[in-house]
């Protein structure tokens, strides 16, 4: 290996480059979903989008591209090299696969960094360096982890409260049934033991674990770790607590298994939900907040509940971070947040608007814009990547919308009508069962896949609304 | 949930509880080990040896247990929350199951607490407070993160050139053919791209991998994270990189493929290696470090000269530790290393002498104890979980020692000469194909072992080197 090197320093770049540099701009967009939402698809298309801006005419509604703004994107190494990379090539290829299947599921956080070449529209700009290039970093991380950010602002006490306040009524009723007993026959003051205090976490997390299964479809799950812990800290004491129905009457001592389950709770805070807030949720500029609402529908009205009051836990993480005690802690960067509805290719284009107002009468329990100094909300349904096509049938005599594609047990395309969407919540006796059925579809066969965005419905509108003012 | 409760404060403690704690004290004892060494096996039988002190004469060395002072052990919960707990439940369990079978590999981190009473030797705290409790924290991790600290004071260059010489010998020379004719095909200082960097680091991750095979047995293994990343680092740049075997010889631009290199590298280094030193190594008190020898045996020579070289690495890093860069920065508490060739009973009793000399040997190559300011260090042939009988035979009419134990894919027990030990090293052509052939055997059939400690071969001598001097 030679011995004299010697490194390129900054300033022996040619000069034209050093001036692009400097207007260079950075935005860092978080992605996340409510459980199974579509989220690896999601960051699959918008990447496939962007960097298939200048073929075609798939993006009309994102500024840059249909003013002829745009220069080019590719994949860029990206900043931070501790995050796991978002595996673009391998989810395209499973996408664009001969047959084609969904990608699968992502655990924990990934990143992927573009970088998008564009004119630029600024006067001041235009004039010093006309090619401008904008990173864009797209973080992916799961909803459970946003879910958690609410703990840092409760106390053991309070947060048990909770908890236990939605095990009072049904489906968490029944399905805590076993933790709860176990509960009442343990004694919070005697002596902590591994044994008892890793039983008793173990049920709470059997517990969550089965209010995660399809048939219970619930989204508020807390501690996010229990039902997805990662390997660096399988088995850690930190995630071997539980919350209590009841605090002991009388003083405990330092060394009870109530001081121990207060102790690890803090301690998951502090390692777990303070960390994550600090490593990364701090550094996000823009964040999307994926909801597969139809899941919900065809669940019933205690997941649709759930998912409700996981969506407005969001909302309030976002104004104590604004105004809280985070934010004066640590401060916090984003300004704007999308809440979409995912698989809208699931109903007829005429029920779009019905899906996007839903998702807005699900937000407006606690929503209110003028509460959110300095953070801007919307809602959007969109498909990430379309699999059915429009289609008509007749229904007595009359024209009826439907949709076609390929059931996702089946080989064969089929049309149907997949049901109507409310625009109002429907009252909670209204939620019979097999009212609502929306279909899982097969990804469609993309031919020529690379010559043009992969088909979606408004990902040009989630992209002007995330990225449209940094150009 | 009552809403008043209040916490017992320290001071309301009985006051002879509170004398007691003040006297207690605490050792954080790390176990690591050099591939495939037994580690997992040998903490159990630490733990139960500990666990069961009161119980039969297992312990003879270990004065606190043979001079009648040990009050009792117990396992408690243990202090550090986010590291993993050693499950020795789960280990003890495989052990004594029916059929026994050996307890499964851990990979990472973990953790176990035992509170160890016993009467004090010590005339003025005997005199405040006879009995006194010392806490053991009993830390496991790979090897290979302890090989990866002398990349703290390698630049990335001083490294390359490292694996580069390691890599001019066999059987790393043919190993890693692959990855070296792809570096051959690629511009140093072209534009980085992620393709590049993770077919480079992906076929030399391969050679690593390789390299592990039992037939290889190689031990020096960097950097330790490529052959076992853990979930949180899985596709994460900085495991995505690899050693050059030439630097280039232009200058090279910020944002080429060997400025990426370096900059992944340096991040390893920080986010990697400099944060186990901090967040674990920095802590230890004491650290045993155990060697399957015998498997280098079998293996052959290049297997032994690299375990050596491992072995002298190690030792040099706390070198580094007591005297380098790293301890003006951090401090290092560790005051005593124990190296342990495990295994013990595989060869003839007559044999233990001869291996644990051989282990001596392979230190005194940079082994000098004076060179140490302020660490103890001590070889030692142990067996954790002993699984052989000393036997005789007869061999040309004369009695012979051997060994008698079930093979690991056997059900019969056999009676077997397995070999002698050279005390010296012995020369490269000396190490013909088969010379040595140590079996592995099942593990004992355990009748009553919740009765007294596991049998072993000089665990008790362990103890007294690591603990001995805390009672």
């Amino acid at each position: 290996m030679s011995k004299n090197k010697s490194r390129l320093s900054p300033t022996s770049q040619p000069l034209n480059e050093r001036i692009n540099r400097s207007f260079d701009r950075q935005v860092k967009v978080a992605v996340t979903g409510l459980s199974r939402s579509g989220k690896t698809v999601f960051i699959t298309s918008l990447v496939h989008q962007l960097l298939h801006g200048l073929e075609g005419t798939h993006l009309p509604f994102f500024q840059v591209v249909s003013s002829g703004r745009l220069r080019g994107a590719k994949a860029m190494p990206q900043p931070d090299m501790h995050i796991p990379s978002f595996r673009y090539d391998r989810a395209i290829e499973q996408l664009c696969g001969d047959p084609p299947t969904w990608p699968q599921r992502t655990n924990g956080i990934s990143e992927i960094r573009l970088a998008i070449r564009y004119l630029s529209n600024n006067l001041l700009l235009k004039h010093v360096s006309p090619i401008n290039t904008l990173y864009v970093d797209i973080v992916d991380y799961p909803g459970e982890w946003l879910l958690d950010l609410p703990l840092l602002e409760l106390t053991y006490e309070q947060w048990s409260e909770q908890i236990a306040r939605l095990c009072e009524v049904e489906p968490r009723l029944s399905l805590s049934e076993q933790w709860r007993a176990f509960l009442k026959n343990i004694d919070l003051v005697s002596e902590a033991n591994n044994t008892t205090l890793r039983q008793a976490s173990q049920l709470y997390t059997d517990f969550l674990h089965r209010c995660k299964e399809p048939q219970y479809g619930l989204s508020l799950l807390q501690p996010g770790r229990f039902t997805m812990p990662g390997d660096d800290l399988k088995d850690a004491p930190l995630l071997e607590f539980c919350p209590l129905l009841e605090a002991p009457e009388q003083l405990y001592p330092e060394n009870s298994l109530y001081a121990e389950m207060k102790r690890r709770y803090d301690s998951y805070k502090e390692h777990v939900v303070k960390k994550f807030y600090l490593e990364h949720f701090y550094s996000f500029d823009r964040q999307i907040v994926l909801a597969d609402v139809l899941k919900a529908f065809n669940t019933g009205y205690a997941s649709f509940v759930d998912m409700r009051n996981a969506i407005n836990m969001v909302l309030k993480s976002f104004q104590y971070g604004k105004s809280g005690l985070i934010n004066k802690l640590f401060g916090l960067k984003i300004d704007k947040i999308l809440f979409a509805a995912t698989k809208a290719d699931h109903v007829t284009p005429e029920q779009l608007p019905h899906l996007e107002s839903f998702l807005q009468n699900m937000l407006a329990s606690s929503h209110n814009d003028a509460i959110f100094e300095g953070v801007r909300t919307e809602t959007l349904a969109l498909a990430a990547v379309k699999c059915t096509q429009a289609a008509y049938t007749t229904f007595q005599g009359q024209r009826i919308s439907c949709i076609k594609g390929v059931p996702i047990d089946s080989e064969k395309p089929v049309a149907l009508f997949p049901g109507e969407v409310p625009v109002e919540v429907p009252m909670s006796e209204e939620w019979v069962e097999g009212r609502f059925n929306f279909m899982t579809f097969k990804p469609p066969r993309l031919a020529n896949v690379h010559g043009s965005g992969l088909p979606h419905i408004r990902v040009d509108r989630a992209l002007e609304f995330l990225l449209g003012d940094k150009f």
